[in-house]
């Protein structure tokens, strides 16, 4: 068997070069591994692929798949020891269907440049992680990505149809299907989304593709506070309205973004609802009735059009970039039920009272997914006090019945905390399922689960 | 160990009686095992569930699980050797929370009646099978079930956000959460949904409640045929608009709805198709101005109300009762590319003719879901003859690049064809993963995969 193995180390993309192998070490994470891993195999073929990982199965070697880098949670930094398998080479989009709605794309694919694609027949690709502009969509299914759209839109997960697979011995299998229904056998796409790389490694896609809004409404409002823009989103959820985006931001940002040169703050807590659809005006309409009597008199606006819709939204996304000139940032990322939103805002900011680290929180209201941001001091790191500040933002997300992590992943930064959330047996069961798909512990080893 | 089980013989629910186990040897498919199972157990509560799992697992012996008994693919029928675990006693709604917009439930209730406790809220639980009135939600899961809203709102699987499992060794455990997104860890959720029983015995669940709309629009159209009427819904693609509901009923559809006394046909294919929310008149419109053109001059009709809108969807519910008096019907149901639907329902068509037997197609043309539905002669049994013409319809849906099932499952019917679908590295995958979860093969074996 092993005589017919291809040595990676033959392959053109192979390099030991010291650069290229630093360049290969850190995500965005902030987690450092401490060493460089022994090489990177720049990806020019799913064959190459499945010659790596046949070699790494043989040998026992770790290996580590990296897209473009972008990951928070440490699911793609690489140590001694250790091989990374960079995919962002594969960037082919194969195909559009526009009278089927779905693209076949390559994992390295730029989630932005296949919304563009897509957009040239009046489709979009849903999920929107903020890192789309620079994240491969191989990045968002090994994270199963959101962003702000999912609350309409779902996540990753929801718009995968079909998987083209490595196994961790190099053998090559499809999941899934080019039809939105399907129930032949388990689900294997959708253990694959969010894996972490941890099960094979994905190479290519196929995903829904859904009909661009024929129209966008956007309103934002300010509020005293964060108890008064958590009604508000909780009133917007009474009436039963569906927006595509609910985005908040915490009297922190307001701060930093007024700190920064931004607008300076209306109030001490922001929210931007955007409704779409054929309805979207009425829609906004509606929200706008629910959410007036909570914001004060002259605190909403409703953009007349496309240019006042971009300047409502300015406000939030100036909010991470203020933050990151103010010092290093660690992206923290919690859900809870909608209806926790406000109490865990309110611990979050005791957290971070109490601490002395200064958190600032976004959250994607329409579905309880909080952005705690942890700004350290100029020449701090992240030190034992930073990762146990964010273990408590961590902790009360599960003492509020919510998730360590809606879109992020795990990675290395929550291994710890996962047995709180899913108990014993149900990480057991899970490290099961990973020895049959990884026998040898070769995929990603020490990440996700 | 085996000491401290219970004897599920013991439990109050436990039957030999001949009645109960006949009642229990069947589900809708059509199949028959030809032996009635050993007994019967109506689980009272999950801790008997528990102890029925556990002794069968201890004793290797036979568990089917059964719900309604609604399944069409012969995923509940049940033989000689083999325990049925009824769990159509657990069937109480625990909890909807309106502030988040899910729904705590038992396994065994009715799906309708989970809708109907929703609508108090304005909620509504978005996946709705045919069998509706009287499937469960366990039976629901078990299936990765669809329906007419799929088009718009997705399966079951994209409603189900964590469930309560009883593994085949009786141990509990918990998968998912209650917030709409999180990644922590593998998606056992999915996994289990649509694992037709054989991973583990679903007994509760917490479902996705959606926003009931605001407004429904609907509109019906007559074609001279099945090539017109599917050109319509691809015009309805191309338009990028996204009903909620796209039903097709084919010439046999429409000639056996006339033959059975309902209302005469209109043209050679029909098309009804449902818009909603708040721009729900606004895409009835559009979907209009592209339908039109297609269909015969005063062929399309937009109800002006809801009494007008039952009267358009009367025609599509007539269809399934018609074929049934003319006979034994054989519901079956495959998936095909958007595309592809004239295709498919053309290549049936022509099975019926080169077989003699009468097939009659509805389909969900919103997703290319088709049910072809063959229809015996007064007296014929399901020969091979039978079972041989659906296994063309199978395999035509393959060739065009389609699914076995879209929504019924895979169940005992289908087994045969699987590995031509999915091929034998997966079918082998899921076979080792099948048996992580139950390693001595006794829940629903020869079953599913």
């Amino acid at each position: 068997m092993t005589s017919t193995l291809t040595d990676p180390a033959a392959l053109p993309g192979w390099t030991t070069d010291p650069a290229a192998r630093a360049a290969a070490r850190l995500d965005r994470s902030g987690f450092d591994p401490g060493s460089d891993p022994d090489a990177v195999v720049v990806a020019g073929s799913v064959d190459e692929v499945a010659a790596v990982l046949a070699h790494a199965t043989a040998t026992g070697t770790p290996v580590v798949v990296r897209g473009a880098g972008s990951g928070l949670s440490g699911g793609a930094v690489a140590g001694a020891g250790s091989i990374v398998l960079d995919l962002s080479g594969l960037d082919r989009i194969v195909e559009i269907s526009p009278a089927d709605e779905y693209a076949v794309v390559e994992a390295g694919v730029i989630t932005a440049d296949l919304d563009a694609a897509a957009a040239a027949h009046g489709l979009r690709y849903a999920p929107d992680p903020a890192s789309l502009a620079i994240s491969t969509i191989g990045g968002n299914i090994a994270t199963n990505a959101g962003g702000l759209r999912c609350a309409k839109y779902g996540v990753t997960r929801d718009s995968v149809l079909g998987l083209d697979v490595v196994l961790a011995d190099g053998r090559r299998i499809s999941t899934g299907r080019r039809t939105v229904k399907g129930v032949a056998g388990y689900d294997l796409t959708g253990l694959f989304v969010g894996s972490e790389g941890t099960l094979g490694v994905v190479v290519g896609a196929t995903l829904r593709l859904r009909p661009a809004p024929v129209a966008t409404a956007t309103l934002a409002a300010w509020f005293d506070g964060i108890g008064a823009a958590a009604a508000a989103a909780a009133a917007i959820t009474a009436a039963r309205l569906q927006p595509s985006v609910a985005e908040l931001l915490d009297t922190a940002c307001l701060t930093a973004i007024a700190e920064a040169g931004g607008p300076a703050p209306r109030g001490g807590a922001f929210l931007l609802v955007q409704t779409d659809g054929f309805g979207a005006d009425a829609e906004i309409d509606a929200v706008r009735a629910v959410v007036e009597p909570l914001a004060g008199p002259g605190s909403v606006e409703v953009a007349a059009d496309p240019a006042g819709a971009e300047a409502l939204l300015a406000t939030r996304r100036a909010g991470l970039p203020a933050l990151e000139r103010l010092g290093r940032v660690l992206v923290e990322d919690v859900a809870v039920p909608r209806s926790r939103l406000a109490e865990a805002v309110g611990a979050i900011a005791a957290i971070s009272d109490r601490t002395g680290i200064r958190i600032a929180t976004m959250a994607h209201a329409g579905d309880g997914n909080l952005h705690p941001i942890l700004v350290l001091e100029p020449g701090r790191e992240l030190d034992e006090q930073v990762w146990a500040c964010a273990g408590e933002v961590f902790t009360t997300a599960l003492r509020l019945g919510g998730t360590l992590t809606g879109e992020h992943g795990v990675g290395l930064l929550k291994r710890r905390w996962l047995r709180d959330e899913l108990g014993d047996d149900v990480v057991d069961l899970q490290q099961q399922l990973r020895a049959v798909f990884d026998p040898r512990g070769v995929l990603n080893p020490g990440k996700a689960i």
